[in-house]
């Protein structure tokens, strides 16, 4: 298959994903938690079920203190240590490139809206007032998904020039024989590690970069997923006017987030996952992500955990 | 039972703990993970086995970021508010009375030494090269059981007076029909909410604080317990010489973090799991633990999950 | 004199300040200086000629990173130890009353507006893109001139049920032969040291608490002062219906900032220069303030030194 | 006058600095403030009597809250916005070439000591017990005296082949009717603005770097300089054995702070203060330096003023 048979959509299809993809007010109109609403407790039945061989893997970046291309904004970490005991103090803008963290609801605008048509000014220096992370404090268990696209290709990582497509997902996914199903938790590995160890120079945050196509969108809202977890972001630049400068220029950003409610886990690490996923001859798992509780905060750093 | 039938241990019985409950060596020299060694692929799946309504609690207060008695290094939260965008900044010194954090075992020295027998000199300003929480990068998910001291009996909270005895988290288990097993969450709930709720002028972290009586350490070594989760910690003051000043006078502090290799959960919020195990009629749930991967941490915030 | 001889102004007195004694538009709509322009070349002359015996005395308390009462945002402060260096960071909070820091013209607002008829909303997460503290990174050097109300009052320190009036500062000035002149640093001593010493149980920022009467404000004004440095703040509760609740209730706060473009240098330590001054026999030296040049900030933590 | 007139000093000769430029002990073993003890109540006087035109320049660079080359630990400043007030917190890991700071006498050790002979174990992470910056609590005002080495030169900025050397020093001040004298603050610009705006791709703190030659050490000794404020650092590589690896290889960090007891200033801003210079017909002034008052600690962000 090819980008033949599955043309680029045009700005004015793209567009049309902010009305077919929106889920504002399906769960009320006062709802914060978007999607994550799908994770029912039958879901997290489902998810707990998954486990047989109880192997666990990490999908978290280490906090890295080390500012530097892709880290601008390094977390502190501090000790104090005394005769009796040792403390420490942890820092972190977690936004960015270079922390494992979730989006919350709130963290992208669009034309002065957020999540559920709620106006940007909801959220203020005092924190959030809606679509704060706090609303997924019960956590997030649910049935997890590698869609290992290198391994679809056969090549080492997603490359600049051939974003993750929609369809690609999907039949990454059946081929692994683990088609999507609502309330998943939708993990794309683009091989993010592969990619930036290939010495091409590129930078993570740093236009081009390759990620995941505009169209994987209504491939995630038809199947109904309740996180997108990935190593690799929007692919950029995504080259539709609709997101053209002033606006950040990430498709799936905007959509997921603020349209669909549908919550972005970013930086996770996702080789080691890939791995035990080919070891374990299954593509999904249980997948527990733990968000600290931070009233009206934009996201959290996680370390989010598969369990085969 | 009263404390005529369970004498309170001398302080020469407690001062035998530091050896009869030692696991140092039990998982190699170089062992940095100590008690959650005990959490096996087996035991994961005991627990994923343990959800059948799918109810999802968290034991995790908010982050407070209101400085105040009990809690005096309050957590920074600030937030950036664009036009199209909203992030924050986070910053914790986690350790203390007021954050939901999990201690990692280079947190607690004892006469010069930390966990395994390494050398308290192996934690510096720059990390801990032994003990750190980045040993639990890959989770704690395991079987849970809430001991609830106050329905055991049958009073609000745990008082001053009356420290929980090892003795009766067992007394508890054993009625609420989950006697504790090999790798298990030990969860103590002692009321704090009630307790601080009573107008006493009680503040945590000021002596004297309810809490659990040095003895409950050989029980916990006894059942092999994997993590000890509790809401209020060290009964204080011990009334133990060994644990006088300049000692840290926090006996399961010392011999669980130092000396069984067992991380405490401090500051947990018990209540609505309490409430949740009485509608659910059981004491058990599969626990998941995700503690941030900080090299050379001594703990991490967390948000731990219940999951019925 | 007393009360009687100058008597309390009533309400609707203290609201004539807010025209009577603005400065707004006096240096230009586009001010963001404020009476710090009236520190001329010829002031900073006028204040080096001063300097006779060279003595030099701090006027800042030590960045206080321990929280308890009347510190609830307490600094963070850790270093970094290597073989061959050490190195820390700091962060600061430092509005409130534990650290000594001079407040910027964007730092108060009245209704929806700050210094110079600005708006409020010039000022964002991003910073304040008027009234702020950049505004003076070439310093402040001028005049000081040290009011001491205890020894003006023979007293050990200003009481909750005497706040300094405008018309004392005038006559502790010319009773000390300083009278002030238009730029002066105008720095007023209320003895906190021996107020939170006595054993009252006061705290800091919690009212009520000693210190300035809103009628400082006319004698302020009418004298030109440049910057008010003091120990105490606003004496609260402040009496005037006019700065109720909603208000902060800060009448000298609001008007000297907003209204006047006058900088507060809050928590001065100024015991010792009460007492340095006794000692030089003269109650005016040179005084420098360098604040940190921080785009958009709201003020900065100082070193006020003062030379004689 | 060339390097043919001023041989470079061999590896030999500067490893003879150790011995004879170091001040240990001249103040006293338990001395803390190194050459600002040079800075007394008659320097201080003579510094005022420096104030003629009154003109007022400031030497710090803006703080630099965003990350990039040559600012790997960017400076976090967030601001809290209410209906009344506004407010910030700022945090700095302020050592390193983007902050204008000044370092403490504990900043650097060499083989095991810092200044005065006392062991680098007197600095933990808990703060330093001798060396710390609140030795110069009192500030530092002082007379400073600005080297323009570009203008001696005639050329626009120090490049990375031909480092400023001491006999340099002393010749364009003297040039300048400038020479030094025991308790000046030295200021040596280097055309560090115009530097790293040639378009030559250096970045602040990577090798190579124009700066100071070693042999400034003498000379700085020589005269009494009791601080030294610089744009440009050391120059790197020294090429001298006695600093490689693992030693920081900066000859005048190593000699200054910890055997001189010479605070640095480093990363002042200097072109500002050059062109006024030149403005005023005169290259000395008034300098003051006020450090915050941080127990322990390694330095400080500063903002120098020069008084004209």
């Amino acid at each position: 298959m090819s980008n033949d048979e599955h043309p680029i959509p045009s700005d004015e299809e793209v567009r049309t994903y902010f009305e077919t993809c929106s889920n504002w007010g399906r769960w009320g109109e006062d709802d914060n938690a978007g999607t994550v609403n799908l994770i029912t407790p039958e879901k997290r039945r489902e998810a707990a079920a998954l486990v047989r061989s109880g192997r666990a893997v990490s999908l978290a970046r280490r906090l890295n203190t080390q500012g530097g291309p892709g880290n601008w904004s390094p977390a502190q970490h501090y000790l104090q240590v005394g005769a009796q005991f040792s403390a420490d103090y942890l820092g972190m803008f977690f936004h960015g490139y270079a922390t494992t963290h979730i989006d919350a609801l709130c963290h992208i605008f669009w034309d002065g809206k957020m999540w559920n048509g709620k106006p940007a000014s909801n959220v203020t220096s005092g924190g959030a007032r809606s679509g704060a992370v706090d609303a997924w404090s019960s956590g997030i268990a649910t049935r997890g998904v590698l869609i290992d696209i290198p391994r679809f290709r056969g090549t080492a990582h997603v490359t600049v020039d051939s974003p993750v497509r929609g369809w690609e997902m999907e039949a990454a996914a059946a081929q692994q024989g683990t088609p999507l199903r609502s309330g998943d938790a939708v993990v794309v590995y683009s091989g993010r590690e592969s990619f930036y160890g290939s010495g091409s120079g590129h930078v993570p945050g740093v236009a081009p970069s390759p990620g995941l196509h505009a169209d994987c969108i209504p491939v995630l809202r038809e199947h109904d997923a309740a996180v997108l977890v990935w190593d690799q972001m929007d692919a950029t630049p995504c080259g539709y006017e609709t997101f053209a400068a002033p606006n950040p220029g990430l498709p799936i950003h905007v959509l997921a987030i603020a349209f669909m409610g549908l919550p972005l886990l970013d930086n996770a690490l996702l080789q080691p996952l890939a791995e035990a996923c080919i070891e374990e001859q299954r593509w999904e798992f249980m997948l527990t992500v733990n968000p600290l509780n931070v009233r009206g905060g934009t996201g959290s750093p996680v370390n989010p955990i598969a369990i085969f």
